[in-house]
């Protein structure tokens, strides 16, 4: 079985990063590390590591995003959980076997090349689940 | 400053703890070290270990639980994060001097004599975010 190494980051929707980060940076007092666009998916993501994973605010930049729908239906909040693993192709693999639906059957391509994958919620018990490969 | 190590762990609401492991301990391949009765808070708590950080599945077992109450007002899934700390005294004087709701003004005594004490998701936009302290 391939391995699940560790919680990557938290994403957390925010509609507004001042105000977000009035709470987990300067209250809190985790460090901002950036900002990055991330134009694909219409949002701009807020880096702060803690520990060996992350908190990362996520606001929409526009209001057909679906982290913005999310934001209208929901509020702020939790949006989903990311693991890091070692094989993203042969987890993907072992969790269709098992008759787990996801979201993307085969990896995305983000930043820098890393790929990454959702598994639906309806599979998890109503958690989005991020899968990322971290290379060994 | 006190200082926030790491995410000490994510708790997930569930209805059923074999449904639930079915996800995270039979499919995606997370280890379940043990269930833990929890009375004081009438829930269940199924631990299985991700890196330096654990998911908590949190299950109630009266209807009367908060848990119980979020279950059925918002079905299951993410609840809160709780965040290790070094000083909770220290960082909840902290927090309250930046202005910041708490949900416990002073720690809590978890098993085992660890304290803990929660923020008020109004201070958080959104998120339930728990303290726990780890002695350094």
């Amino acid at each position: 079985m391939t391995i699940v190494k560790k919680i990557h980051h938290i994403a957390v929707v925010v509609e507004d990063f001042e105000a977000a980060l009035g709470f987990w940076r300067d209250a809190l007092g985790l460090e901002l590390t950036h900002i990055e666009d991330v134009p694909k998916q219409k949002v701009q993501v807020a880096f702060l590591p803690l520990g060996e994973s992350e908190i990362e605010l996520v606001k929409p930049t526009d209001p057909e995003a679906g982290i913005a729908r999310f934001l209208e239906k929901s509020g702020p909040g939790m949006h989903h959980i990311c693991v890091g693993v070692d094989d993203i192709v042969a987890k993907l693999d072992e969790l269709k076997e098992k008759g787990i639906r996801l979201i993307n059957e085969a990896p995305l391509l983000g930043e820098g090349g890393r790929r990454y994958a959702f598994i639906h919620p309806k599979s998890t018990h109503g958690v989005l689940v991020e899968l990322y490969e971290i290379p060994a």
